[in-house]
């Protein structure tokens, strides 16, 4: 059985566009007769996730809550390995071994931090480098760490996360080419080239960094702010309106079964006002996630019990860890 | 009392230098009423020790190595705390969270890094990163964690190590500010000023990188015969000699007692053939290092009984490091 990895950085509090665009697809496929391991990268985020911006214990609080929500839309801890990045400790260690094999030159080239330098560049900064920490430029290091880990076959990615993945896999033909070929699993890209992409209230793509997010798990009363938020224009409402050019119409797309999606459209077409729209997508939205709301709900009422079930898997996998990182300590001539 | 930490980085066999410049000033220290913690850097010496220029069990070796030799020099397991870096794996976890606090340009201007890419730039390299490994960029990181997970109070270091020790002072600093000035301690650089200068057999610094150097325990004839590769000048053997500018009176000064080096120059300044000067040198070695090589070569036949005393020094660091490490996540907002 080919086994797939999934991080998840707990860096906001998830929302409808994480749902729809990544966690319902990640759980689909763990299910499809795959042996998925999926974990929470706490340890990615505090690239980010620290003083002043955030508070000291926001971490904790995002990691929680993305457990819960993970495990509310149906991840069955029992088949899947769900744990927490921070509870195995031996990523750490390996993540050091490879970063002895992983020339500077292919992190100068990472996307990531690509971007903030040459940004930093444009902008006629002297020191491209200012307020790049350390963390945020070798952090493909560490992600190479957690895929060679767990002899991972596919590490399914979104088109920007595929150099990655070809990172993890020049780090592993370089160790194998020094201490044999069957050290490290070559991993594979699964590349999802459809991708749900659903709109924020302001018709960009739904994403924190924009702050223009439909909280996912929020009571109904803020749920329905957020909703009557999404940007709409003047057009009166008994005119006849295009469902292609309204957000509202596509964040309604993004949820729906097709039938309901085509009544929705003839009703455009028919003439909606924006009030009644709002309230058609808002009450489709309660009924997509009110069960799991509830779920969530009483799960983050008991964080005990999710530290619980996070570190049970965090057991499972840092078995498979510990034997990798055996197999690497005898071949590089480190320890008894 | 007052904390020390030193670290050894197993990239060579001991040489006679090593043994006068650091390994007995460093066991002299360790008993001068300070809580010493030494430990055998083998994953610093990593970023170095690998195929091709070594070969895979080389690691191993050079660590066996090296501990056998402190062990032999006097270094009192039960009163100094003696282990391997790869023993405590607390320190790869700390050093992630360190490196998510350290900005990139700090390593930029690292010593190390900086002599390298400068040299590369001189001899008109486009890509200065040419040949650098992100573990040669980012071990002052690691050695930040190797400082920091002890509340280590002090660091004897050359002058030219002072750069690592403010270092980690900065690293602290960051994290001291960002969740409370308790986290972690400071350590201070204990410069070490008149640190024994031993040339080799070329005359320049005894250094395993001038391949220049008279190993500590190789058998009596091996010693010998290195001793008789001291370069000297033609300089009839009746004619008076100046021991200030004789590299093998710089190295008898280095081990022998003032009576005797005031005898040895008395012979120079009568005339001494330089066979004989180098079978005077070659003895007072033998007698320096006679009793040493003995214990040297009982500890290095029993490797095992070695690795169960690096495990039991590695136990004690790992309660310190473990407590560290627990004060660090509970700020950082990491795990349970």
């Amino acid at each position: 059985m080919k086994r797939v990895l999934t991080g998840i950085k707990p860096t906001g509090t998830p929302h409808i566009g994480n749902m729809l665009g990544a966690i319902r697809p990640a759980i689909e496929l763990a299910s499809s007769g795959l042996d998925a391991m999926y974990f929470i990268a706490d340890y990615h985020a505090l690239t980010t996730v620290h003083p002043p911006k955030y508070g000291a214990a926001d971490l904790k609080r995002l990691t929680l809550e993305v457990a819960a929500t993970w495990l509310a839309l149906g991840l069955d801890p029992s088949t899947t390995m769900f744990y927490r990045q921070s509870d195995v400790p031996e990523l750490f260690e390996l993540a050091w071994v490879l970063q002895c094999f992983t020339p500077k030159g292919w992190m100068n080239k990472a996307h990531a931090y690509k971007a903030v330098a040459d940004a930093a560049r444009a902008a006629g900064e002297t020191d491209v480098d200012a307020g790049i920490n350390m963390g945020v430029y070798g952090y493909p290091i560490l992600m190479a760490a957690d895929i060679l880990a767990f002899d991972i076959d596919l590490v399914p990615v979104g088109k920007d996360q595929v150099q990655h993945v070809e990172i993890a896999r020049d780090i592993a033909q370089r160790l194998n080419h020094a201490y044999g070929a069957d050290l490290l699993r070559m991993p594979s890209a699964k590349i999802d080239e459809d991708a749900q992409l659903v709109p924020g209230v302001d018709g960009r793509k739904m994403s924190k960094s924009y702050d223009n997010v439909i909280p996912l798990f929020a009571p109904s009363k803020k749920l329905e702010k957020v909703v009557k938020q999404i940007a709409t224009d003047s057009t009166p409402p008994e005119a006849p309106k295009d469902p292609a050019t309204s957000t509202i119409f596509q964040i309604y797309r993004a949820l729906a079964r097709p039938d309901e999606v085509a009544a929705f459209a003839e009703r455009y077409r028919a003439g909606i006002g924006w009030g009644d729209a709002k309230k058609t997508l808002f009450e489709r939205i309660e009924v997509e996630i009110g069960e799991a709301r509830t779920r969530y709900d009483a799960l983050i009422a008991d964080p005990g019990a999710i530290d619980e079930l996070l570190v049970a898997g965090a057991q499972r996998a840092r078995a498979i860890a510990g034997a990798t990182l055996g197999r690497v300590r005898r071949a590089i001539g480190i320890g008894v």
